[in-house]
């Protein structure tokens, strides 16, 4: 066991654990990283190098890779750069990637994301990439040192700062916000973003910090939620386009630190199969339905109440969404749909931390996980 | 409680359960799709109609939309598609693809999957796609009378037959192989597969039948293995490659019918955060792993043996993996990779069938569960 020494407590910042204290530290990390990338009501992919631009411009097609928590990310990017810039993106588990026969269409971009830019799969996928006839590498990473920035053309640094807690909180937000941001510099130079778009789009930007720290006042909240979990076994987190990988990003917290068997599903298949798991021993967590959706939910709901089945929502205050029986619900600030996947992210890191309070586990070295795959 | 009467008893064909009699259809269901689709050497891309042909020969991208069990199967097409055709493949659950901004490039197949042919996500979808500027539609379906069939320029029916248990299993494995005849059609079409090259592929394609009333014959050893899992909550399921979604659709039949919380990760993701998870509680099933990922599962065994975990694996009786502390090997019959998937599908069913005997569950109608999902 680690005994805590002062300079332990004094890193932390006060913090009990790490991973609490880079919670914390969101809204900071995710002003510096939009830092000299965004102008009052403009993008700005200059500061990417000065080769971006062209880069960007020529993209047709994007394939992301990457591992774990930053896999997640990248799935989220799929939907924003879809959206916002018309281009087909590829995500794949790099462990996979690397390990098949890969069709690499013209003009693509190959993206890695990674907190350390070592993860041992996704660096071997970058290595293969290189000779594989793309457009050029883009590496989304926190490590300026690191063998992946070194290896790529182009390198977008989320300024997390660094990331003690083996469970990725930080790192996991500003990669986030690095994807919205070339998801944006891809439609700006493509010539899918009209002006007025993009500075709408950095005016949803630049209000991710703010609406982060609003995000964390819901720690007392959670805190009280947890305690329904300390006793639980299993979880089936939902979310349907953006925030299903954040519903995926939520299960794999859960499952990290309160070695709670978590499990995340896209809300829509709920009836392909889960919904035979549902009783009082499995709660559900939903992230961000909107009303069509919960309305879809509560009908399978009622199917499973009678099993003790019990609903747990994180919804927009906006939505008009009421707790009833066997329905908790948590209001979220409003905000708008493309910054929601970051700020949703806040609740689930916290529902982990404190359910992992309570089982008693050692939050910022679960069991049998290192910070950094470095081996495969 | 339904009652069996007679005819029900006859309808299952002297087998307990219609889930049990349809996984011994299969080697049937498999030749019987096969029919008039390949010659003893040859594709027949003919066979799905005369405007096949040309539509198949242009094909520059591939969207393979489905939910649940024939998700699954998408996944392993998107492999087996990429490797023999050289066309890019997008796999997507039919309710996530319909409710987000999905870019299409030109040329791009549009595929359907469905036992049914009516559930809502995927018609959704189809409808959705008619006027997306598609090259054409295409459902892979087990109903000649369906939704689906009547709305899609081009289909291949799956002759599974009649299929009456909830949980799909010769639907799937049909749906497999069609899928790999479609690959090859692709690639033939396409110019990217030498007569060499197609010919052996119709060889193992014919093969499939055999292989699979091979692997059929591991039914006892499987009842057997079936007594680990009768106290079980939880389990793992780890597949790489074609094999993944394989794992996957495992994890999804013992939810389904035996209510054991089983979930499927790609192999390369267990210290990514399952590997917390793992003890006595949470055996780990293992899918034709050759050695080399074998050993780089066991040095991360090693780290959890001490807590009492346990791996089970099903893998190629020549790769020459031996049983040892901690680790159960079922041998499985030596076959060509490709058509690995449709054997390795085998052994799963068979668990997750005689574990929810074990169990006591309503095998062919688990609780919550409908067989065509046809309502959102």
């Amino acid at each position: 066991v680690h005994e805590a020494s002062q300079s332990d407590v004094a890193d932390r910042g006060g913090y009990r654990h790490y991973m609490l204290k880079e919670i914390f530290e969101q809204p900071r990390a995710l002003a510096d990283t939009l830092q000299e990338r965004i102008s009052h009501d403009a993008l700005l992919p200059q500061s990417l190098g000065p080769a971006a631009e062209k880069l960007l411009a020529t993209a047709e097609n994007v394939h992301i890779v990457a591992c774990g928590t930053s896999y997640h990310a990248g799935m989220v990017a799929r939907y924003w750069i879809e959206t916002l810039a018309g281009v087909p993106v590829n995500v794949e588990l790099a462990s996979e990637y690397r390990y098949r026969d890969v069709v690499v269409p013209s003009n693509t971009l190959f993206v890695t994301l990674s907190q350390s830019g070592e993860t041992a799969d996704t660096l071997a996928a970058l290595h293969f990439a290189k000779s594989a006839g793309y457009l050029a590498t883009l590496t989304i990473c926190n490590s300026a040192q690191s063998s992946m920035v070194r290896e790529s053309d182009l390198a977008m640094m989320t300024r997390a700062g660094p990331e003690i807690g083996v469970a990725s909180t930080k790192a996991f937000t500003t990669q986030l916000i690095s994807l919205l941001l070339i998801a944006g510099m891809l439609g700006k130079l493509r010539g899918r973003l009209t002006s007025a778009r993009e500075a709408e789009l950095v005016s949803h930007l630049s209000k991710a910090p703010g609406l982060v720290e609003d995000a964390l006042k819901m720690d007392k909240a959670i805190q009280a939620l947890s305690e329904d979990f300390a006793d639980k076994q299993h979880a089936l987190f939902l979310g349907r386009g953006t925030q299903f990988p954040i519903a995926m990003e939520g299960a794999l917290k859960l499952k990290e630190i309160s070695y709670i068997h978590a499990e995340a599903y896209a809300a829509g298949e709920l009836k392909h199969g889960p919904l035979a798991l549902i009783d009082e021993d499995m709660p559900t967590i939903v992230v961000a339905p909107n009303n069509d959706l919960l309305d879809k939910l509560k009908s399978n709901l009622e199917v499973v109440r009678a099993r003790g089945g019990q609903l747990y929502v994180f919804a927009d205050a906006d939505t008009g969404i009421r707790s009833e029986p066997a329905i908790r619900v948590t209001a979220v600030p409003h905000m708008d749909d493309l910054i929601a996947p970051v700020v949703y992210t806040i609740p689930l890191q916290l529902l982990a931390y404190h359910v992992a309070i309570l089982k008693g586990t050692d939050v910022d070295q679960p069991r049998n996980l290192a910070k950094s795959v470095t081996v495969e």
